[in-house]
């Protein structure tokens, strides 16, 4: 049986893999530090679409067709998949996968999207439900721009605590142990846990540092998951959070020192590794659900299947504002989920 | 271990209860057939509220503080809350359900929300990583209309075909076999199994009548649940949609019968019962994530508990629609998720 374990966390004792995964990106993330590691990176955002929420369609539509390819399954041997994306009503979803004819599970967790699916993919695993389990979130600069902030006509000035949204989706490949694909390559991590994040909210309502809106909701799912595994932070070789950006980073480290822990040394950002701030102009970092997900595929399983790591805690964190709540003068929430990955 | 039955479906081998639930919901709705049996109807819509969407934030958070109270269970004994609504990113959940302090997974399945939060609920009891979880949803006539349509202000006509978005919340408090609470009363149903939908897309592009977008999508869960359990309509009591309202009736009963299911016997649905169309002028039927949520609790587990129905399969709908699409000029898919709920 599966283990609860402490107050918000699961540790699984049901072998779960991500057998392989996918990670498309747009020209600028293309350009960035990361950009030879993509499977895929667009020569324009369009992606050849009239609209941009077509195009953020179309990345989770190529995302999960490149990572089924390269886990040697195919679509129909899928039992779930568990998307979303940062639009209103998920519409980047509804329009990119519903070809695959793939019962669905809609999540929303702001740009923890990913870490939210990734953990339920892994429950829907873990507790017998399924043998394999697609996993997929998206973000597209231009669709968050017009959804969350400014028509990009306008040429907005953006303050330096802003983030840039990544355009980019990631799609992840979960199969249970004794899954038998025809794939050339071998599972590329495990995930092995997870805490889930509750909604931590400072009053602050500036939707330009949302580094600093989502810093406390990581560093409460950080200080859960400490407790609840009795861990402490040198346990991992990286904790990885999702899109705090410059910023909101300064923010974390200083709220789990108070707390007693230190993560200076193995802190690193999905938002900062993403883009060379100095020459890309992307003021605190990257963001979105797309952010967390490219770079969990194309950097972070990486380093983890060649060795480097050997265990991370990766931490996907949301900003959970509408253009109606910060219109109506509300803050902005946070949230974060916490997925233990290691070597397999 | 749990069974995965068929290509869509689980069978719950772990025992799930709905220990206890509750319903909040508007004037109209307390004026309608239902309104009796609801745990609380408000005297105006805005609850004392400054705007509808601060209104329906505290539709769910007052649904959960009864449905805990009726549970005799406290918030911190809860593991998880699941929770979702229709509002652009899920504002009326991350607002109303903040307090509680419990880790949040967030859903999304537009009007089929709150059998997507009980199937996920259940699967996190039954796989062992829970043993007790909180599903709420909610939608606010109001807020939806705002989000989705015209202002309220414009007073605009409404086709026969169009349906009236349910003010209201259902909150459902899910615990293990075993579970010991100070309630009087006893678990009010058991959660057996389910089956999730997929997306289904006919083209349709009418977002004034979304019963028609939304029943191919109840057909094909319907018929997958057939085949997935190999049951028969005459198997359950009752079939009951979420909101296809009187036009999806017709349509579902027809394309079911070209497939070789005839539900017109045992078929009825939220959105037709929650009102009466000819009095209160609300053409197709009551619609929203909120009308099969609040129609579950106040009705439908009140049939069970009775003995009146035995076994009874819940089909919450849901049009995966935006007004960024509806703009764009995309259709309007539909998904549906089902559930299995039996007499204790």
């Amino acid at each position: 049986m599966n283990q609860k374990l402490g107050k918000a966390s699961v540790k699984l004792e049901e072998e779960v893999y991500i057998l392989n995964s996918a990670s498309i990106a747009g020209k600028k993330e293309g350009e960035g530090p990361l950009g030879l590691l993509f499977d895929m990176v667009g020569e324009d955002d369009l992606f050849g679409c009239n609209t941009w929420e077509e195009a953020e369609s179309s990345l989770q539509k190529n995302a999960v067709y490149l990572a089924l390819g390269k886990a040697g399954v195919k679509a129909e041997e899928i039992s779930y998949i568990v998307a979303g994306d940062l639009l209103g009503q998920s519409i980047a979803t509804s329009f990119g996968i519903a070809s695959y004819n793939i019962p669905l599970l809609g999540v929303y967790g702001a740009c923890s999207t990913c870490g939210e699916s990734l953990a339920v993919g892994s429950m829907l695993i873990a507790g017998g439900f399924a043998d394999k389990v697609v996993c997929v979130t998206s973000s597209h600069f231009a669709s968050a721009e017009k959804e969350f902030r400014f028509p990009l006509e306008y040429g907005n000035q953006r303050p330096l605590s802003a983030s840039w949204t990544v355009t980019g989706s990631g799609a992840f490949v979960l199969g249970a142990k004794g899954v038998v694909t025809t794939a050339k390559e071998g599972p590329r991590a495990r995930i092995t846990g997870m805490t889930i994040g509750k909604i931590v909210d400072y009053g602050l309502k500036d939707s330009m540092n949302m580094g600093a809106c989502m810093a406390p909701a990581a560093a409460s799912t950080l200080e859960q998951h400490f407790i609840d595994y009795n861990s402490r932070p040198e346990d991992y070789d990286r904790i990885i959070t999702g899109d705090l950006g410059s910023v909101g980073q300064k923010v974390l480290i200083d709220l789990l020192r108070d707390k007693g822990y230190d993560i200076s040394a193995m802190h690193i950002d999905c938002g900062i590794e993403i883009f060379d701030a100095d020459s890309q102009d992307t003021h605190s970092g990257g963001s979105g659900c797309g952010c967390s997900a490219v770079t969990l595929s194309a950097y972070i399983l990486k380093q983890i299947e060649e060795g480097n790591w050997k265990k991370v805690l990766f931490v996907p964190t949301g900003a959970l504002l509408s253009k109606t709540s910060f219109n109506e003068g509300k803050s902005v929430p946070g949230i974060a989920h916490a997925l233990v990955l290691e070597q397999v």
